[in-house]
């Protein structure tokens, strides 16, 4: 791609973008360019609509019926059928429920009961904070025996041995946007005998994933990111089919019982993936997640990944030309193939900075310590919207400078 | 009360009842009774429009920014804040997260691990199912030396010895209505050294409860019965003051954290209940609970468990009167003191009768294997609607033999 010269240059480009249709389905803020959508993605039209249905004439008319006549006690599983596909799983593999902590904490704890006699978890140090929590406490739960052991990215492989009952990583990291190789290190896991659990956060919706490809045994993923599900919205757990049988979550909610309605003393646990389901599930929530995936769906994940990479590629473009000499030092791998669907820049006013962007009308986010954060999901956003983010970004950054001198 | 001899007597019941405004706050389709607010509380209008509120203005206009600017990340303790008078505890002891089963789970294992050297869970045979599952799941996790028992509620007090961490009960029976002694029963779990954790579902909203009156150490509850929070609304977590600096879910999440957006890779939990927060809490949900709340807290509880209860004395006066020698068994306490906000019936053809009074436009529930459910929601039932109840109920009733003979 040659770099624009011009923002009309940038225009050209969406014009010919075959996904450039999807922005009038969003509400969308005038004179703002939102390049946070890898952290709360914005509202499709569609979601507000549907909510004020499902309020209005499902809760509101038809009541407690509408867990039967509006397929509400169906909507953890049709919504998981529906980003099955998008994680590259099969129908009956994933299923939407409770948060992406909660998941994780069903998930590693029955990767340690498929490994009995191994107690070890293995994730890397500069995973989500939460990932490593949940493993922490679950261990902490479970004592003597069980432990997290966490290291740095390039040892993962090296770390592993037959102590090692799962491996537990994010397939894209949330600070640097750097896509970890889920094939190759799913393969050391399994070589040393163990599970390989991905968390999908930053992945679904914008990078492919191919969890069958990969022989991937669980996963985890949230639902308010490039799935635009809203704040908030349900997570969803994955386990292969080959495993589901033998899967043993240690949150026994009647809502995963094989006959809820049973009102039996004992737990049994339901055929399949509705195991993980545990206590009731938020409708609204839900439905909102449900609108946000049907969109991901229709635009397809390739022609998203895509634009997504060309938006990326934009941005670093522009920001090399334009912003040169302002201390923006890239922290993304500068290669496509090897980043998700961000990119991140250190640089040491990095919070003042992204302040100032925000003033200017251009969202992104700041994490700690010097990292400012852009994210390109590409459903809603366009070629001249990037060209405006690095515009605005050069001019702070020259106020900046002029202020200092 | 005397029981009202015409359908007018009832109009003039509502007449003189001072919460009788409050039926025009909720949406309620036309001709029907329901009596199934126990089980979805219907809709009141400013949910409707307060959603449409968050959804357009926060979510949509102003993005991720509204976690701060419009304080959805204080929605948790704020709700917490606003229940906890309902329930009898005090400000900072009730935050508003995941679901009653994922809650329980935290709970039980903190209690656990307050007791160290005890590994016995007690609860009661007819507890809902979702409780005895969780705790189930939780000893099955845990392995050797723990357990739940569960017992005949008559045999709850002498059923407990020194190897008891806690004791796990509804404070409202789901099926029969029947109110336990939580002062009674919680004595009871310290006097040998245990705590105490009830399970409020059933209760909040339309019985009065005093946790701190009874000494109660921690409690979980639903958003969705008698509070109006919506389809799967979020639940509550309580733990005394006096136990939260001790106290340690399992459920390591990142919103726990002492500070989440450190993004530390150790977990330090919150200070005070906010350690029992997990993952990203669901937006559109707690909004919707907020709003059901808002109204239980303007009305009152006291006022609330009064005509609830009149509600209730009146069904059972009328079905006596109207029903008899169809074969209607009271499954509920007949003093209502001894009742929460529900009256149960058990007949053998218990579900089709529910069935006919459903297509007569009375909504109650059914419960294997006989129960006959119906509950007095004191916010938007009017004694009329009793009086309709109970005319249908006969009516069906007499269809019913008349088909037989």
């Amino acid at each position: 791609m040659a770099l624009p010269a011009t923002r009309d240059d940038a225009h050209a480009l969406d014009a010919a973008d075959d996904l450039s249709g999807f922005r009038e389905e969003f509400v969308l803020p005038e004179g703002v360019v939102y390049l946070d959508g890898n952290s709360l993605g914005p509202l499709p039209g569609r979601t507000s609509a549907r909510l004020e249905e499902v309020v209005r004439r499902e809760w509101g008319a038809d009541l407690i019926r509408s867990w039967d006549v509006h397929g509400w006690m169906e909507l953890p599983a049709r919504v998981g059928r529906a980003i099955a596909p998008l994680i590259g799983a099969r129908p009956g593999e994933v299923v939407v429920t409770d948060s992406t902590s909660v998941n994780l904490f069903k998930l590693l704890a029955a990767a340690l009961r498929m490994r009995p006699g191994r107690g070890t978890i293995v994730s890397e140090r500069e995973n989500f904070p939460t990932d490593l929590y949940m493993a922490q406490g679950l261990a902490d739960l479970l004592g003597k025996g069980f432990e997290l052991r966490t290291v740095g990215r390039d040892e993962l492989a090296s770390a592993l041995d037959e102590r090692v009952a799962v491996v537990a990583l994010t397939h894209v990291d949330f600070r640097t946007g750097e896509q970890l190789d889920m094939a190759a290190l799913t393969a050391a896991a399994h070589r040393v005998g163990a599970l390989a659990l991905w968390d999908l956060s930053h992945s679904a919706g914008a990078v492919q994933v191919d969890l069958e490809g990969c022989g991937v045994d669980l996963a985890v993923g949230c639902g308010y990111k490039f799935l635009n599900g809203g704040p908030g919205a349900p997570a969803y757990a994955y386990a292969a089919s080959r495993l589901q049988e033998g899967l043993r979550s240690p949150l026994w909610g009647w809502l995963g019982h094989a006959d809820p309605f049973e009102f039996a003393r004992e737990y049994r646990p339901a055929a399949g993936i509705s195991r993980l389901l545990c206590g009731t599930p938020p409708i609204l929530s839900l439905v909102a997640l449900e609108c946000g995936v049907e969109m991901v769906t229709r635009a397809g994940v390739e022609r998203l990944r895509r634009k997504s990479l060309a938006l990326a590629e934009l941005f670093i473009g522009l920001v090399d030309r334009e912003c040169e000499g302002y201390g923006f030092e890239l922290a993304s791998p500068r290669e496509g193939a090897r980043r998700g669907a961000q990119v991140s820049y250190a640089h040491p006013q990095g919070r003042a900075i992204m302040q100032d962007l925000d003033r200017g009308g251009v969202i992104g986010d700041f994490r700690p310590p010097d990292l400012l954060r852009f994210g390109f999901s590409p459903l809603f956003l366009r070629f001249v919207d990037v060209w405006d983010a690095v515009a605005t970004l050069r001019r702070v950054s020259e106020e900046r400078l002029s202020r200092r001198a």
